[in-house]
């Protein structure tokens, strides 16, 4: 470096060097560097010989990469450096055009944006496939009665489906999260330089479109500083894995003994080093543990932005381990629900048994009065008051006598009683989006359009 | 409570009531309960005189929240209950009927839903207004001379408008999250029951066209269970607020001594205590200082939802504060920071200096040399020889003699003493998004187009 | 002021004025009022009438503030102007010498060191009657069988009072971190100045003595902008608030239908608007949502501080808000929990047949075999294919036939059926520490000794 | 395993799998598997022989570790499992015998207390030396005077020491703050088995000794499902980084061309890739852009933490890689500091120049003013005016002619001048802590003493 006298201190150079983890860049690079160099071409800067050694070069580079035959030096600061030694040994000085009319500013954040709408992409992918074996699962479960809770208190049945299918729609949600992050990554950075743009009229809507990116972006200083394309990809990451954490949550419950509503795969279950009986649900578990240290990534690069002065700033190198450990443990945990929720077994007479709960039908008693004239809250209170009676006594609802319904207009009693009948509860939530079976199978319907909108 | 024998203790009514934070929902509930009327009056649970009668009380009852008038009772648990209690107390047991066929499961999810998206449509408002000061504020000085920075350090001057629109775009970003945070609240949760859908088949879609919704959410579960579009909103905020953060921490280095660039109006600034010189600049450090505080509510909320069960559990009643703080914060940050912006004044001397800095122009003396056939990586080496001469002699680039200018091919000499002329380099970043005045103009164009692509 | 031109506009006066929140620090600043003025005494700069004036007023002035008489006017920037502003309203010039060698940043920093301290103490003797409570159940449960969990599995069995009194320690810790967080507010600020010192030398030592603390801090500088005492709370709160969240999870499992551990006393539970049926545990739940906010809290004032140069900057008046908001929850939760646990009732026979399990013993049996030289990896294995057989046959471990039991030694299976016997497995976990009466009896003792360290 | 009749799914083997990370236990596996043989030994449940045995087998595996001899097979699902597989493999079937009386739960949360009292350790040690080069650089700079800034505003002038000690006491709080986690350490876990204790009456106070810590830890449940050490440790380390990110925030802001306070060494700085004069401070800027990854940590494992059912689940093997990332990063930003400090040089011109700005005696200008009679609130009020004239006419505050100083008493205009004499301010600020040369060598005594107090 002409402007130092004195060598890096190696302290210096252990926090400083990023290429232990920007490796995970290079695919990005290369693509990028390709092409630059199609786009110095076009200016002129490479004739077309150049331009066929370095993209030639280029390709000896990554298939090094790819096949690890790559060898890292000491004094590879970081993947981009480490590229370009390597491609100047190859090819000779020819290799030290190639970063005319750029800079590491706005090559990092291009490649970063290459990355984001990668990892999006997969994302999306790994959920369609979550996705589709929930509809499955809930298809195939249409019609088994479950609990289902407020408070973790037993409210009200509903098909078990239906369950299932309200993780459909978070999933849903968070695939159109994807979808948003992918398009925050529209706008190219590259060809703004160090930050006040280039002194070559590079054809920035060429590279653009040669690069998959639909336009430049408008600002060269915005360019090299902006990581909003990160943070929309965590912070889609952070609600999804907390979708994922929910349901690990409840796998994690439905498999205790005292809920026995499911019973997971063995291939999705481990044992205990001490306890010979234990079938762990692990990986539900983990669904759950590890949803926090996605949501710390989206912290994590937030605070390092925070207050930050325009334009690069060095601390913008801690915007890679933050992403690449949430794209790892999202894109880990997405594969491993998926596995799991397809092997899962639902035990249909622990799932019955449970809604068949007389409690569970409390409301409808109330809605029952409502037709019959008595104002809701009335009729609240009045069931809470059979509740009290049928608790206290231990007996069911239906075993309580006629003088026990007081305060219920004779014409009423009829209704109450039907409204105890199995089967009634679940059936009678018959409102666009309930439990009753014909609005299941609209909502299984419309889930699969869902699902085919989410394919290209 | 029919069910319940004793009384609530006084601890558990503290920490279950939320009536002192949730009245903020009150104009929200009213709208949607009295839609709801309409939606019974249509399924004929109520008939026009009844619908007359509650939607007349429901008014009255908004115009004494208005007018501060309304009496709450400590026994109103929240908002919800404080209103159904009143509209009783003004319109008699008629009163007790708008419950039906709703639970407060997802009455209160539709209330914040609609208050996510009110507040959305303010924040882009807002976001507006100080869009089209940064406009103003780049227009009016699209031809200061201004030094930018990498690392903090002087790299290349720009023009300040050019500057100014950097923050332009991130807030243009901002203002299209805002919309996917409204647009995150089309799916209507309410006539979803507490749970499992309801006993009436309310014709949700007239109820969510009634409210301003574009369709009733598919699945009752995931509707009163789900808080991404609060979420949403917050993350949203917390990138917002991190880029106020950041334009907040450059006014403050510029208003210091050392910086000189700008001054602040003295109608946003504020004096010391102790020391009579000082004018603080206090609104630019709250900027900064508040933004932690909305990532921090959106780390709430989601550490709140974190592996909860479905469907509705009273953890949710936490959504509200933090949901709440944010909006607060975002929203008097954004205002604040447009008037701030509209009445600072640059300091075009001090600004010019800086940006002659004729080490500013190191690149484009690389770039010479890279224009006579050098190798980009062996000019800038040179370049960096020329720097260091400069510095360890005290002189600046333009006073080294040609023989200092050695490995500078003759032909190229010329071209490197040309690029230190005034005004070269900036005019020099001619790429698209760079710097040079033509660009800049387009620049304008182009954010002018993306406000008015803001506006409906 | 002096120096400004112009008046503040009002959006300014919104975001700089914090007196809608600081008015909590009132009752600390005129406590370190009045031990100033007792300073200033001492330097000479009050004389006796003056300082009895003072003293005087500044009681009128907590009079009206107590008593909710007190007026606070628009400019009113922060309370510490409002008291003085007041002071001097109440006994005329006077009252602006209180301000002698002082400033507001070492001011408020003392009040809010002052506030901490007591909160600290509130948060210890809360935690303190949280304690005594889990003692007291401990101590009545001692001998009632539970099963414990690793995976939410059922795991061994164990007496309730060692699962109660796991919380226990929990607290214990927390109480010793709120000690620190105490402990860390035992330098002064006050008498730092602006930044720099006085101009009068102040006797810090005797102020100190005065007001509480152990010394003044040491540099003036760091005085000023120094927050760890707050941040050292917040991280205490947050631990703790994580703590209060597993035992609100708890609670909430355990009283679900499915479990049936507990029932919560009615006066901690709520109903439902729609099910009349429902007992939800709103309390337990509220403790468990609570937590992530005062963990956000603590990661606000933490970002807040990010990178914030010396001395004081306005971000810090956002150190108040996570501040006040965590103490009110924690305390509120602390209390609540106390209130709660101290009413619950556990249901003997739900817990006894849950521990009653066989499976639970598996691993008595695999160090029954160990006792008979099987290697424990080997034991461990033959236990594990026990449990097969018997789960595939619907059978208990103790209904395996003798030719079932394969690999064991002919000597050890007298010692494997013995280990099947009821009460065997929970009084056989006998190392210190362990669920064994013994044990748990030893750990009362140890609790109740922990308890009295704690008190003065 | 005998209990399961499917092998694990790959992608469960993933998830499930923490050898990839936990391999960093391993020194504290076999130091603590060393100590439970030995209390095996003394259980009888080892021979001398076996003992011997197993303890050389142990530091077989210890030497295949530390040479990268190790082979991890792909079902090591954990470093403990793959330690007791090489050690069976190296010693024979003897090896199952140390799983004898203890757990994977018991046994992983000591190594991590083993690991959490290590890093502590090395933290305080790191401090260490970073506090000794501040007390050095603050003794080599007790005498320059230098700007001290409120509100990033020149406030008043300090002696360059007095501020580079500001940084001391900071770190002296953490340095205890590390001390603490160390102390939460010291109840052993080990022990306590599964949950419920061990069939074995390990002599569990030995085993604390053996292995450094104070006590047992005295309940079986709490000790494999607390993280509170680690939870200690990482608000401690989320702390000592926000001090290091002001550390490094100031010198990013000192190292600016219009600061030029300082220069950093050449080895503690780097270049840019397109900008040949670049020399930028990335250390510092690291130091400030890690901070938050690091409170991060805490938050991820705090979450993690959240409402988890007793005792262990597997979302606690998230305990280990944030708890890895920061003790990584908070090191090697402690060493960074160290170095960088270290060879920082100071420009004492640029310092005085900026320090000598005579608005910066304001305050004492009203001092002075007081001192002559004039209430504080009001001599502050005429000085602003003062400084508004001199700002008006360009003129500095001494330039002001006596009619100018309007409002001041005619025996106070010589104190008024007096006050602006160079070096004045400085030296006035005579109170504890001040910024005077008395209290600035007072201070270094007390950061000596307070260094000697670290050390053992």
């Amino acid at each position: 470096m002409g402007r130092f006298a004195e060598d890096q201190d190696p302290l210096f150079r252990r926090i400083n060097s990023s290429v232990s983890f920007d490796w995970r860049l290079a695919s990005f690079d290369i693509e990028q560097s390709k092409a630059h160099a199609r786009a110095l071409a076009r200016l002129g800067v490479l004739d077309d010989d150049e331009l066929q050694q370095i993209s030639n070069g280029l390709d000896s580079v990554a298939a090094e990469l790819d096949g690890s035959d790559f060898e890292f030096r000491e004094d590879d600061e970081d993947i981009h450096m480490a590229i370009e030694r390597r491609l100047t040994e190859l090819i000779g000085p020819l290799g030290g055009k190639l970063h005319t009319a750029r800079s590491r500013n706005d090559q990092v954040a291009t490649d970063l944006a290459l990355l984001v709408r990668a990892h999006s992409a997969r994302a999306i992918a790994l959920l369609e496939a979550l996705m589709e074996t929930l509809v499955a699962q809930a298809d195939a479960h249409s019609d088994w009665p479950a609990p289902a809770y407020t408070h973790l208190q037993r409210a009200q049945p509903v098909y078990l489906g239906h369950h299932l299918l309200a993780y459909f729609w978070m999933f849903e949600r968070d695939a159109r999260r994807f979808f948003r992050a992918a398009e925050a990554t529209t706008d190219m950075p590259a060809g703004s330089g160090a930050l006040a743009g280039l002194n070559w009229d590079v054809d920035r809507d060429a590279l653009a479109a040669d690069l998959g990116f639909e336009r430049p972006q408008p600002n060269s200083l915005d360019a090299v500083s902006n990581r909003d394309f990160a943070l929309d990809y965590l912070s889609a990451a952070a609600i999804c894995a907390m979708h994922l954490s929910r349901l690990g949550g409840e796998i994690v419950l439905w498999s205790t003994q005292e809920f026995g509503f499911v019973e997971l795969p063995d291939s999705f279950a481990s044992g205990s080093s001490i306890m010979p009986q234990k079938k762990n649900p692990d990986a539900a578990e983990l669904l759950r543990g590890k949803a926090p240290r996605v949501a710390a990534s989206f912290q994590s690069l937030l605070g390092t932005m925070h207050a930050l002065p325009l334009a690069y700033s060095k601390d913008l190198q801690e915007d890679k381990e933050p992403l690449f450990d949430a794209t790892d443990n999202l894109e880990l945990c997405l594969a491993a629900a998926t596995g799991m929720l397809g092997g899962i077994e639902f035990n249909r007479d622990r799932l019955a048994a449970a809604a068949e709960d007389e409690l569970l039908a409390a409301t409808d008693l109330a809605d029952a009065l409502v037709q019959h004239g008595v104002p809701f809250r009335e009729a609240h209170g009045l069931v809470g008051g059979m509740v009290r009676s049928a608790l206290d006594s231990g007996r069911s609802l239906s075993e309580l006598t006629d003088s026990e319904l007081d305060g219920v207009p004779d014409g009423a009693r009829q209704a109450v009683r039907r409204a105890l009948e199995a089967g009634q509860t679940i059936e009678s939530k018959l409102s666009a989006g309930g439990t009753a079976s014909s609005r299941v199978e609209e909502q299984l319907e419309r889930a699969r359009e869902a699902l085919s909108a989410l394919r290209p």
